[in-house]
Formats: structure tokens, sequence, C-alpha cells
């Protein structure tokens, strides 16, 4: 750090969402077609760490993920380095004893703590950061909701990665976006039971870009308008109210609804878009077994699938052996059970009825598992990656 | 033949929906949610083939397929025998010349030409085969649109292979169901250069028969009720449309366009109905790649998947080396090949850009192909298997 650099740091987190985002009904400042609901994962698992920094002796604004020098120059990043800016310029114009952080070049370097090839939204995080870092850089006194309408102009899900716990995002109705933002349902702290475990699909190239995918679907799927003015609406509310209630019954089943809800609609689509392949058919039907094999006919698990074929299946700590342990007993010599998470997790005895042919195709298909649980909002951190 | 056998056979086609029949409002009538269009497959290539006979000196009813006993107890055979009785039974009433077999006990025979193992469709030949047999036997003066209200209790598909060329069945509104049968759109000789290719996926077990899936999506998905009352209602005017002008875009258009919309309402049935797999996503992106080498941007070919994996491909005969020279190329070493259909077939040289994955896949997952084309209506014929 050369002299008169101010920097930030902090970490933030991933989040998958249960209630899905797909569709945009103004794709400039990202403002979606309907509500989603999220629970953001825990940071010591999954997280970007970003240092923010500025100086009037930096020449240009920077950004490096993971050592590589990153494209900064997209409309989404400058818009968010825009509003952030002008926020700054704001305080200072205010107060002119404020240094003039404003007009100095920033330079932000991240790194994420998980492999990027995962296939792991890993945008929602990035921009998390990217903004909390640099809000933090300015010492802007905006709420993490203020800010997640800024992050949501990078990547509409980043905008839940400003926040702990179980996070929803407000559809809007204004056409400056200035009301589709995000707000907690509750905190982590409010049910901290809750554990994902992420069975990591072998690499396998991407079917469309979320970015283009969704927009595929708005303009070409029969049944997408009906997911997005009925459907969500009705399962937003539920969902709030399942959290809310900590019923894992109800948070479980509608979970399972809105991600084949949602991948009905990429299959709908003109060409039809699949993110979910046979290794993804197989973690299905194991966590319809595992919910099968539950004394009182409930639901242990709940499976659902991003804009990709990895699962990730939430489940109560208590019943962690039976879920996690199932995964182990098929999956336990692929990455991802050393450490506390996996280590304390019991392999069940013998397989589950019915399940050889979906147990084939998981060893088959799957590279890794993480085990995580859900988590709290962005931290600052005195780390500094520069 | 015993002294006082009465006999009639008769060859019936398979056909193969391009507006989908998925849900029943009514399944002991088997009355559907929404009207379907299909094309009758040529005999040449795919038949059942089914001796109907009656004698005082049968102990009971009986049928045989492919030389194996089989269940005729079920509720939909015997409403199938007993409207065909029915209808027989007042023609003797008002001719007392007439022979009195609507009281005979029946023996049905039935023999299909291509491997039930393969997954075709084949209880709507099946049906048709004996509905038509029977009434031959009967010697009836029923329309084939009469006949389709029997064949449809039997399996709904079946009303639409009692003729041939391009037939819908219309959804109905009455209770009774009196008014839910099969039409003719166009005959086969209205259009006679459709064609089809059938990629046969290897074995595999059924994710779930259709019987129960389909109530199962009539109950749990959110978005098939849109799907039934306004999604279908509108393509159906536009594939008679696009039959009659022979307009093979709209045709191609629509079916893919129905078929993925089918999926989607299977992926959003609770818990989710899978019958497309990489297998079937492959042959998807196949048809798309030998689509986008159309010098002007048309579509050479059309994919739709009914309960199974298996692909079909219809096309027209002109293109016949562009689609079907293109998974000869590919497929070449498989069966099915052999014969006048596929020895004609050209093998593309070279295989198109972008499709080595999935081409992979194909070889993988494709056990035999079946060269067909539009074809005719049941056949009356002299070969009695009994």
């Amino acid at each position: 750090m050369t002299e008169n650099t101010t920097r930030a740091s902090t970490f933030a987190p991933v989040n998958i969402a249960v209630i899905k985002y797909w569709g945009k009904r103004d794709t400039k400042l990202n403002l979606p077609t309907n509500a989603s609901l999220s629970v953001t994962l825990s940071q010591d698992d999954l997280r970007t760490h970003t240092t923010a920094s500025c100086s009037p002796s930096f020449t240009a604004d920077s950004l490096t993920l993971n050592n590589a020098d990153q494209d900064i120059s997209g409309a989404r990043t400058q818009a968010c380095l825009r509003e952030l800016r002008s926020l700054r310029a704001a305080l200072e114009s205010k107060d002119s004893s404020l240094p003039k952080l404003s007009t100095q070049p920033l330079k932000i370097v991240s790194e994420n703590n998980f492999p990027t090839a995962a296939g792991l939204a890993s945008s929602a995080a990035g921009f998390a950061a990217l903004i909390r870092a640099i809000a933090d850089l300015y010492q802007l006194p905006s709420s993490p909701t203020e800010l997640s309408r800024i992050a949501r102009q990078g990547s509409g899900s980043a905008c839940r990665s400003l926040m702990g716990g179980y996070v929803a995002w407000r559809k809007g109705d204004k056409a400056d976006g200035s009301d589709s933002e995000a707000y907690e349902v509750q905190p982590a702290s409010h049910w901290p039971e809750m554990r994902a475990i992420i069975l990591v699909a072998s690499a396998e190239k991407k079917d469309v870009s979320s970015t283009a995918g969704m927009q595929q679907t708005v303009a070409s799927s029969a049944l997408f308008a009906h997911r997005a003015e009925v459907v969500v609406p009705q399962r937003m509310a539920a969902m709030e109210e399942a959290v809310k209630a900590k019923d894992f019954e109800a948070f479980a089943d509608l979970s399972m609804k809105d991600s084949n809800n949602f991948h009905a609609c990429c299959l709908d689509t003109q060409p039809p878009i699949f993110y979910m392949n046979d290794t993804s058919r197989a973690a299905v039907r194991l966590v319809e077994a595992i919910n099968a094999s539950h004394p009182e006919g409930k639901k242990y698990a709940a499976y659902t699938f991003d804009a990709g074929p990895n699962a990730v299946v939430y489940y109560l700590e208590k019943d962690a052996d039976t879920v996690a342990g199932t995964f182990k007993t098929l999956l336990g010599d692929k990455t991802g059970w050393s450490g506390a998470n996996g280590e304390k997790i019991k392999a069940r005895q013998g397989s589950l009825e019915g399940t050889e042919v979906a147990g084939e195709a998981l060893k088959k298909g799957i590279s890794r598992v993480i085990l995580t649980s859900v988590g709290d909002g962005p931290r600052k951190t005195e780390e500094h990656l520069c």
C-alpha cells in the first residue's frame, strides 16, 4: 500500500435461492419479473474476499479476481461504480473536510475461496463483496437494503448476498427500480439449524448463460408469464411464512416445487434450455428416497437447482446423518468430506431401497461435495488483499 | 379354425402426436383435458396385426399378444368389448337372420412387428387393431370416428390410430364423452412427403407410466391448467392450418414447442417426472444443428418426445439426406438402416459444427433407428393369426 491509499476489505457470502429469480422486466436496471427468496450460506465455507482501495496515484479503475485482470468496462460494473461514487460525492459536498475519494481511481482485488469452475453462482458473492467493500471504503451510511439496489444492477442475485439468513428480493413496481430491493426475512440466528450439501457435478459446458437464458424464456415460453404473475407471488408469501414458522416441511415442499417450476419454464423456452442433466435427476431421486424413508411421511431434505446441474440439498442439522450421511455412503470418496463439517457426518449403513441406479449415476456424475449451512451477511475484515 | 368360428383380421398403425395428449378430465371414460393431433405412421414399418374370432365353442374371452396371454379383465378392455357387443346386439335384434355373435366368447390374437421393449407407444396400435378387427368381425357399419369413441376408452391415443394421415382428437365437452372423438384433419395422400426417423434409446426403466404420470400432473402442476386451457387450443388451430397448408416450417415449430411444453409440465409435476434424458437432450441439439445449417434459416426437421426418451424426428422426403443422413453418419452402425427406407439415405460427409458432444451422447444412448413415413389407417387383411 502506497502513501495516500485508503482501503477497506470485506467477506461476502454466496446465496442459493429457494424461490428462483428468472426473467428481467428491465435488462438495463436488472429488474426482475418476479420476487425471489434465498438462503445465505456460511462464509466459513464459501465466500468472496474483496479489498477496495483508492488513491490519487492510481491511473485507472481496476479489478482482479483470483489474480486475473477483469474487464470492468461493462455497463453493469460501471453502473455500480457510478452509483457508489455519486453517494460518496454527496457526502464530500456536504462535508468539505472529507477526502475527495470519489474522484480517485479504484483498485479492487477479489478472491473466491471456492473453485470457480464448480459452477456455483459466484457473481452474487462477487458483486456483493465489491459493493460492500467500496461502501466501507467510502464510509457510506447506506443500509444493506439501500446497497442492495446498487448490487442488483451488477448481478441480480447479488442483492440478496448483502444480508445474512433468509433474504427476499422484492420485485418492485416502479420503472426506475427504486423499490426493487432485498430485505431480510429472518436472520440466520432465527433458524440456525439449516444445513446444505452441494453436490458439484463434473465439469460440463453450461447450456446457456443465465443472462441470455432468462430473456429467451421471457420471450418464448408459453408458461413463464403464468409462473411470474401467479405461481411465484403465492409461493413467496408461503415461503416467508414457512421461514418465520421454521416449518421445514413447507420450506422443503415449496423449494422443490419452485426449482422444478423454474426448470420447467427453461424447458418450455424455444430453443429449450436444459440445466438439469441425468446426474441432477439422480440427485432428485435420492432426495425422494431419503424423504420416503421418513417414518411419519415427512420430509428430511429439499433439493434445488440453479442454472446448472449442481444439486443443493437443504436439511436440518438434526437430520445430518440421515441426509448427508446417505450421500457420504455413496460419495464418500469424493473431495469435500474432510474438515469439521464433513468428518462428523456418519455414513448411512447400506443403501436406500430402489436407489441403485440413481446411486451409480451420482457416483459417476458428481466430482465433489460442499457441506455448509445458513450464515451471516458480509463481514468487514482487516485482512487486506492489497 | 374350428367349424362355426367367424373371424376378421386387421393391421393397425402407430401414431405419434405433435400436439400432445396429457391429462384426463375423466379417468373412467378416458376424456382428455385438451385436444391432440398426431401423424399416423406407415404400417409397412410399424403395426399391430390382430385377428378377432368368435365361436360358441370358445369358453371365455381371451387375448394373446406376441404369443403371451394378456389379462383382459381390466376395466378399459372390458369397456371396449361391452360397447362393441352392444352395437352387434343392436344389429342382431333388428335382423333376426344374423348369427348371434354378440353372445359368443371372443378370441383375439395380436402381434406387433416392432420390439415391444423399444418403448414405442404400442397400446395405441394395439387397441385400434382390437377395435377395428372386432368391428369387422361383427360387420358393424360404424365409421372410424364412431369407433374412435370406443377405442378412446381402451387407450386414449388409440382413437387416433383408427385413421390415416393427420388425425386430431377433439377434447369434447360432454360429460358422457360422446363428443370426444378422433377425426381426419387430412389424409396421408394430402401431404405424403412426411417422413420420420425414430431414435430408439437404450432400454431404461420408464420413469412413470403415462397413465399414472398424467394424473399426477393434473393434480400437482402449477402450469398444466394453463397449458390445457390456453396453450393447446391455440396450437391445435395453428397445427390444423399448418397441415392443411403443408407448411412444414409451422408444423416443425409447433411440434417442437408442444413437445417441450408437455415435458415442462411433467417436470413441474410433484414429484417431477423426467421422460427426456441426456440422450434425448443430445437429439434435440442435433436437430437444432441440422436446422441451423439451413441456408435460409428455415427448418429441416422437428423433434417430438412421447412419455419416454425416444426422439421422433419428422422431416420431408426431399430433406432425407440432410436429416436422416446426419443421423446415419453418427448412428450408421446401429440396427435399422438396412431395408429400402434406410439404404437409400446418403450419410452426410463430416459432422455438423458444434455437435461433437451431442453426437457422442447419441452414439452411446441410441440402440436402433426406425425409418418410416406418414401412412394410412387400419387395413383389413385375409392373413389370419388364428
